[in-house]
């Protein structure tokens, strides 16, 4: 299985996905949603956001894959997500969480892990986030710090233990973001090394990083590959771009200029993810 | 008439746009708010997203112009979408009506056909969204393949025999964007060839288009001139930029640069506009 | 009290910015979502965008600060308005109040005088929403001509009279915006001269500047400073980003570069802000 995590594959996954130009199906926050659009049809992908109760079921059904964003959710759309989390369950469409900021508030903790029951295929978040939805998932308490909203006070290593059980309790892939992401099964881990400080600065990276692993997971059967792959892919647009931004505005821009122009070439030649456990 | 589809004419509509800084009221989708009213401003008009509905009303009779975008539209949005479309007609306010993936979902599908019966001045889609739109109007389901968002599986000539009904049927002008651009107010025809193939890969330029065309329905009497001069104030904008873009994000940014610094030299000599049916 | 309003002061605001690294709570609008959140982490916040009912409670107690901006209220977000302010208050959270358009509407204007009850920090509008707040909250109705959503169609000098009556009124700093932009907190009067005339063809800069002053209320405990400390920034941002743009798409990415890189030796050089009366 490791020939999964190799730069080769990662490539292979960047060319599939601009083959099947896949349906996403995005029901995200109101901060992110031009940027995720941009990067996805940057990537070579067919974003769609749809978020309204009476569209999201049949919308899920017939995409390739749906991606779910709790960043500024709200009653009505906790209501869509719970249809279309369902939805696409049935329909074997397969769906990823971003559990943005989960350990700070309940409402959207209830959410997400209400969205838990409905199988997803993977879950993204930075190191407080899947520290928060672990223990909350386990019946405990979110542990402090979680009051930082998206900000990550730990390290992705510190939380993979808690994604592992993640993993294993809900039969997702869990993906820790950080300046090393952590991507896990629950058995295998892998690490990406690809990505550049300054991205920190940027809002929505992560949420992007999500709805471009939405696209990987339209293409690629193993969950954890897919998501391992978008990492490498986001991460790599945001290094290149970073050798020529003058700041986190022209980050932003660069990255969807690099994400559109990566080759096979550049991603077998700079990618860097390994395996760690198998 | 066909002095109306001259390069001329169109630098004409573009220096009245900005003498008059219409204030143009925009209900629109989470993606493109931001990039919509940039370009508004970009062109030299005023724009404003007003979409609650105890707002729309009074607002969409002191605006110049009201464009209704249905990308994100939920319950309460529809609900804004009719008072507002109804009272624009009553005070007599342009509007455009822009129908974002009509053909895939039925809920869309109904608030778009609704708003009809408040006599939009223009309709603006691709191919798939106009064929869609004309088929749901005439009584008929939708054609497939309409399922895929707001890509445009179709081409804008397939389309135009049903755009000419759509136009004539509602007396609507309809504007169906693609390579070249058609533009129909059920008797005439004329095309834009202005553009990019780039400008597909950058998201919410459809809605951007149809926004800069509500700025010209505010200063030109013609909806069909107005919409096809807004054709090619974008698609000049985009090729403009795409000759210095690095990729899809720039060519976001640059866009709004070039629409802020057209000419009426620069429209005059690259505009390309013509009537191929008087 | 002078020595608040230097360079100097400026940039230890700045400085004090970067080392807390403030959570700043944004119930703001679509349109400026994105770019808000951005120049907060270029600046060197944290921002997090929260509007849900359910959440902005406990979020607005634990932030550092609260930015309320009505650009785009809806019956839902207004009552998390009323929620948050109250909650702000209660836990001594500074908060600041952005009053778009709200001269022209009346349903934003009672949420926006609701809003004041709660005692906020600062407001900071452009000449005609500060003039219409103070009139409608004076018990008149608001002046003519208020009705061009976003535009300011009187000065900042003509406003100030208002603002002061306002700030004395309701014991918020005021903040005009303009070419000259004026902070008053009922007594004393400062200036700050920073900026450029292509930033008004950015949507999204007045929220912007309102997000910033929300991130120094929360480490500069005179408000009247704080806000004219962003006023500062984003108007110097703006002006080092004018320098190199190519129009107003290549401004809103570089004034995210130049908040990013702005350095006490640019700000104490730089800065023009002088207190007129005191």
């Amino acid at each position: 299985m490791t020939g999964l995590f190799t730069p080769d594959a990662v490539a292979t996954t960047l060319e599939r996905v601009r083959a099947a130009t896949p349906l996403v199906h995005n029901i995200t926050n109101i901060v992110a949603a031009n940027s995720t659009a941009n990067a996805l049809l940057a990537l070579g992908a067919s974003p769609a956001m749809v978020d309204a109760e009476e569209e999201v079921e049949p919308f899920a059904a017939i995409a390739a894959a749906l991606v779910v964003n709790i960043g500024t959710v709200t009653a009505p759309q906790a209501a869509a997500i719970a249809r279309a989390t369902r939805a696409a369950r049935a329909a074997g469409t397969p769906w990823i969480l971003d559990p943005v900021a989960v350990g700070a508030l309940a409402f959207r903790a209830r959410v997400a892990l209400d969205s838990l029951a409905h199988a997803p295929r993977a879950i993204r978040g930075n190191a407080s986030e899947i520290l928060a939805l672990a223990h909350l998932h386990g019946g405990n308490a979110a542990p402090p710090p979680a009051g930082r909203g998206v900000d990550s006070l730990e390290t992705a290593e510190q939380a993979l233990s808690a994604a592992r059980g993640l993993a294993r309790a809900t039969g997702a892939c869990v993906v820790i973001s950080g300046a090393t992401d952590h991507i896990t099964d629950g058995r295998r881990v892998a690490t990406v090394a690809n990505g550049h400080p300054m991205m920190t600065r940027v809002t929505g990276l992560g949420c992007t990083a999500t709805a471009l692993a939405g696209a990987c997971l339209a293409v690629e059967p193993d969950a954890m590959a897919a998501c391992a792959h978008a990492m490498v892919l986001i991460g790599l647009a945001g290094e290149r771009a970073a050798r020529h931004a003058a700041g986190p505005g022209s980050l932003q821009v660069g990255l969807l200029d690099q994400l559109h122009h990566l080759t096979r070439h550049a991603v077998t030649h700079e990618a860097r993810i390994a395996i760690i456990a198998d």
